[in-house]
């Protein structure tokens, strides 16, 4: 082995895979003969417009972008993106979110800033375990949009089904799912995703977006970073953009083309998680949390029956070599992460290592 | 030569250390044995908040910076700085901008959507070619903040003396000169600025504030991103920062720290300006834009007499391997900007090509 790697769980800022980095660090000094590091270049210079353009080119590619959808590649993360998506979308001061766990409550507080919040359905009730059924909610005419975590990386649920929209505009956070599986990008108005998980470095989210979206009548008082028009109108150039992780990210949208595209990433997720949940399923010692038709494949939530287990699980598994098992501060228990970049052989390890800690510790 | 590195006079993205960037490569598929990159470790990771915390530690010793000021890294470049400022400074709704040039301009729009915007001086009536005279300004009592661009990256003009804010909070964006000169940060309530020129990759602005300016009674409907008490309470990680740039930039901070600190790179600044001014001062082709008392030592413009003969030095210096020698599109002219990381070499080489040009065209 040329160098360890670590199986790393973490939610976030996640792997990328080796290949990629490999890359990264052989260009580092001299990025294809233009005598610069892709950090120094200007972001209005030819060599640096052309891997922009690669990167665009390519997740169209690879999500099946139609026409009329424009790719932006905006700073601030989701915190940034719950304030845009209402401040852009919201014209008639009105919009329908699901409330699934802490990200779509965060994605609600914002929203509330802006204007009226209904909540379309919530699974509250038993600790957002569950995704509710949306496929009736009450939606005002007049509301401008349907808005859903698709994935809730620290209750670890997904939508594996899209609410009933009744014809209104579908938005939807599918940060830490982007790009695990494909998706009909027609089905959406507005796909937002942070590429700290499935994709590359923190500091950008891709927001792909139906051009007649992209309001010109927005409040022109509205801060000029936060109008998706500024974005849009300059190709995501209209202050310098995270250029490193356009970088960076081009290169994982190339890698996942090569490797046969979402549907094989889809292919590949399910079986990793499914050797996971599998385990955990046939475990006296560890159980899953999450109703099992809605389990996420990316973030797999589960815990023994009292926090001192749970935390010598993770003190063991730290001393094991696997990073970042602990589940999320605000839940507890265990949570593994399970992103595209995670090899197989890094659940298959994991699997053994709970299976011994079990046998250990019956 | 290990490999072919290229002289780049870019305004920003710009050149950054060789040794830094050969350091981050070779940590790229392992970083000090955590078997991670950087840019796949979870921000709450030790190995990471280690990272992040010498970057603010050497930051601090390297701006010698007062107990009394926070350092915050924040997404969003200068852009949502120019919205940021306003909209948390001015509690009374009035601010007093200096109008210097293109970048103070878009300050002053995004301030006028938050209040009442006075241009205490501007240097508008000759082209921004100059400082404006800021030792007697009108200054209403109750404006909130005296905002400067201490050095307009585009026009080429720097503050070698700061405005007398008769005892008004001064608040200074220091893109283009972020770590060039020492400055007493005790003279400011707020210094921001964006990474992408004189430190790190895009993506970040370093925000240094005044404790007591960090208002806990801000509006609760602006967009959480927005408050800077929200990412002063939480040490920059409300949200996954911008990982990557805290990590490279750090290593520049200490880097210029092994230089020996601010003093130092003040002084080799000025001597790499000096060999470049020297020369556009004793040419008959090329002449300087800007008033002499009043030259920024990071971004040196000038011309020719035509916009022709200006073209064709550009694509002579591009032959010659010099990039990124046109001055921006909405001046014209040249720019060479010789930030920190550029080697005294590089502007050696540039005069050696512009004197050369110069005998060639006569």
């Amino acid at each position: 082995m040329k160098y360890e790697r670590s199986f790393n769980f973490s939610a976030g800022p996640a792997m990328m895979p080796e290949k990629v980095l490999e890359e990264i660090r052989d260009e580092m000094m001299n990025y294809h003969g233009s005598g610069m590091c892709v950090m120094e270049m200007s972001h209005r210079s030819k060599v640096f417009i052309d891997i922009y353009e690669q990167a665009v080119a390519d997740l169209k590619k690879l999500m099946n972008i139609p026409d009329n959808y424009k790719v932006l590649f905006i700073q601030g993360g989701g915190t940034l993106q719950f304030s845009m998506v209402a401040m852009n979308l919201m014209k008639n001061g009105k919009a329908v979110y699901v409330e699934t766990g802490s990200w779509a409550k965060k994605a609600i507080a914002e929203a509330k800033k802006v204007g009226e919040v209904i909540i379309g359905a919530t699974s509250k009730d038993d600790n957002f375990s569950y995704i509710p059924d949306c496929s009736d909610m009450d939606i005002p005419e007049d509301a401008d949009y349907v808005y859903i975590c698709e994935n809730e990386t620290i209750n670890g649920t997904t939508f594996h089904k899209l609410p009933n929209t009744k014809g209104h505009i579908l938005v939807s956070d599918q940060s830490s799912m982007f790009l695990s599986r494909p998706c009909n990008v027609a089905d959406y108005g507005l796909i937002w995703g942070g590429v700290q998980k499935n994709v590359g470095p923190a500091g950008m989210a891709v927001v792909i977006i139906r051009e007649d979206l992209i309001r010109e009548d927005i409040d022109p008082n509205m801060p000029i970073y936060m109008m998706y028009k500024t974005h849009a109108a300059a190709d995501s150039m209209y202050n310098t953009p995270n250029c490193w992780a356009i970088y960076c990210c081009g290169k994982v949208f190339k890698y996942l083309l090569d490797l046969g595209g979402l549907e094989k990433m889809a292919e590949m997720n399910e079986h990793k998680a499914k050797i996971l949940y599998d385990f955990l399923d046939s475990s006296k010692m560890f159980k899953t949390v999450v109703r099992p038709e809605d389990r996420s494949v990316m973030n797999v939530t589960f815990r023994t029956e009292s926090d001192e287990l749970d935390k010598a699980v993770v003190k063991a598994s730290e001393a094991a070599g696997f990073d970042n098992l602990k589940g999320h501060k605000s839940v507890g228990g265990l949570r593994a992460s399970i992103y595209n970049a995670m090899p197989e052989e890094g659940v298959v390890a994991l699997v053994d290592f709970l299976k011994k800690f079990e046998a250990e510790h019956k």
